[in-house]
Parts: C-alpha cells; structure tokens; sequence
C-alpha cells in the first residue's frame, strides 16, 4: 500500500462521541462533548476521559470527584457538537440544548436522558500530559435503553452511537455489522 | 427514555479496532489486536493503549520502549480478530495471517503494510490499574494510505476503519457521515 508520512501529531480513528456530566461544590451541571475517551480496565471496571487542564469540566471533577459518561446518539449530532463548541462557564448548555438531567444513583453528577447509554464514574487516579489531564474513573453504574435489550444481548443500532472521527473533525454512523469477535478470525486457527 | 441498570463493569461504545506492533529485545516481532486505545493529548501528541500485564506484547514495549498502533480496515476483520485470539508466544501471527511488516521511521518496531493508517509511538509513561497496565505513548510519526488523501484532506472511506464495539465483542463498519464538527451545532448559538 503506497503511503505518505505526516509527522507527529493527532490522527484519525473511530472514537466514542460523549457527553461528560459534571457537578461544582455548589451542584452546578456543566455538560461538555468529548471523545477522548477508552475503557481501560476490567479490574476494576475503569474508563479513561483526558481533558484540556482549562475546561470547566475538568475543574468540576477536581471539586466533586466524580462525572457521568453520555453516549451521543447520531440524532444528537447537533446537540453533540455544540457542547463542545462552546463553554459552560459563558450558558447553560442544558438549557439551549434541551437535554434533561436524571439524578445518578452513586454519584452526584448526573446522567442525560436522551443519552441511551450511560456510565457513572469515581475518580481514582488523574495523570498529567503536557496540557491535559487524563482522568481514570471506576465504573459504578452502567444505564442502558430498555429498547436496545434482548434476549440474548444488546442492540448496537439501537443504541445508534455517534463515532467521532478527531483529526478530520467528522461524526459517522455506524454502517453494518462485520464480524463477531474471538469468533470471526478462528478461521485461521490449525484445523 | 425507559433505561435498565446494569451494575459495575464494561460496556460498548465505538472504539478502534488495530494491531499493535512490538518487538522483544532480540527484534523478535509480535502483533496483537487491541481496541482499548484513544488519543489523550496534544502536548505532546499522545496515544493511550491499555494490555492485560500477561500479554506478550506488554513485556516487548517494557523491553523496548516503543510500539506501533496500526489502524485494521473492515477488509482485515478475519486477520483483525484473529490476532485478539491467541498469544504470540505460541505461532507467528505474521505467517498465518500474511501480514507484512514494514520499517518504521522512528521505532524499532515495524509498521504493517495491510493497515492504511499507523502511527509510531514511545513509551512517555505507564499507569497501573489493577491487572492492566495504561502505556503512554508519545506519537513520532503517522503513516496514511496515500489513496485516502485529497487536495483537502482525508477520505475516511478509503481507511474504512473497523469499529469495535466491547462489551457486545462486534466489529461494525462505518455508515455515513452525519456531520462536521465544530460545525454542525452552531445552529443552537445564538443568532
């Protein structure tokens, strides 16, 4: 494959689009978009959120230790986007955007109801990169739409998750699915 | 929205699916698949990967400091999951899959010539969280197929990464694009 070199920097890959819950000591909400985000452990169930040290929602989360991960459906786009477009210290994004606060049942952020999947998190360790702050959060509480439960599983259209695409600052659908995993590649096991 | 709880654990929201390339301390090479992989910084640019501590290729990046991310098109979804199934330590993944290593620019490990979008990366620091282990890795240098690149940007098409969503273990291709960011949400600032 012919190819050409960039340089360092940032790129391109498929990364979730978010919504970060967060409260101030005095339980001011602040919502913002984020996509810097990855499951990083099972033991325990840990995500990883990295922010730039000057957002409102990083300051929130130093007072409160704690904040809610929102998975953006792609019907939210516009809503999406514009919360982090904008800060929460100049208007209430909830309020322009329409997007309900839930009260969460373990920490005192709380979760989007138009938000079909949603995780509650614990601070437990924040590690500093050059400007950013990348925060690991325990994961307490997991919410998910009714709608997209079966039998057998979950319904990923269902959930229809934003897929944020950083270094070209696009947001995609999913198309369809490929393949299942520890599933599809046995067929290169010896026979 | 009507939302079932779930408790503690992992859940699924669209990640990267891509091979990480390392070597031990003889240049030996070993692939793995890994989804658990995110952007976290700008200052430097900086990529997060987080591997059980009992992989092969975490004791190669101790050895050697340094890895490639390799981005898997839905093409590769059977070579993909395949490297996510078994341990280097016991077949070369390269052979059974026909994979191509190709050398990278900055890094002694190789960059794969299958993947249309790799990245060169050294360790800056690593965090422990439980059995797993948050590599930190400064990114050297970006690799792009030079049929995804136009006179004004990229085609995401033509990389047509998978898109791994966890916790339901399925790859998904991308759909269509939905919207630009940093864009799109304008239409809720005020006018």
């Amino acid at each position: 494959m012919n190819k050409k070199t960039l340089g360092p920097g940032i790129t391109f890959f498929p990364q979730p689009a978010t919504w970060i819950v967060s409260v101030d000591k005095e339980g001011e909400i602040d919502v913002m978009t984020a996509s810097w985000v990855s499951m990083v452990s099972k033991t325990p169930p840990t995500i990883a959120l990295s922010l730039h040290h000057g957002r409102q929602t990083y300051a929130n989360i130093q007072q409160s230790g704690v904040f809610t991960v929102n998975i953006i459906p792609s019907t939210q786009v516009v809503a999406g986007d514009y919360c982090g477009l904008i800060s929460g210290r100049d208007v209430d994004k909830l309020a322009t955007t329409d997007l309900t606060p839930v009260a969460a049942l373990h920490v005192a952020a709380p979760i989007l109801a138009e938000s079909p999947l949603n995780l509650e998190c614990r601070v437990i360790n924040t590690v500093v990169i050059g400007e950013y702050r990348l925060i690991l959060g325990e994961v307490l509480e997991i919410h998910i739409a009714a709608a997209a439960c079966h039998d057998h599983g979950y319904d990923a259209a269902v959930i229809d998750p934003l897929v944020y695409l950083g270094g070209i600052r696009e947001y995609w659908g999913l198309g369809e699915k490929v393949g299942t995993a520890y599933s599809i590649g046995k067929e290169l096991l010896p026979k």
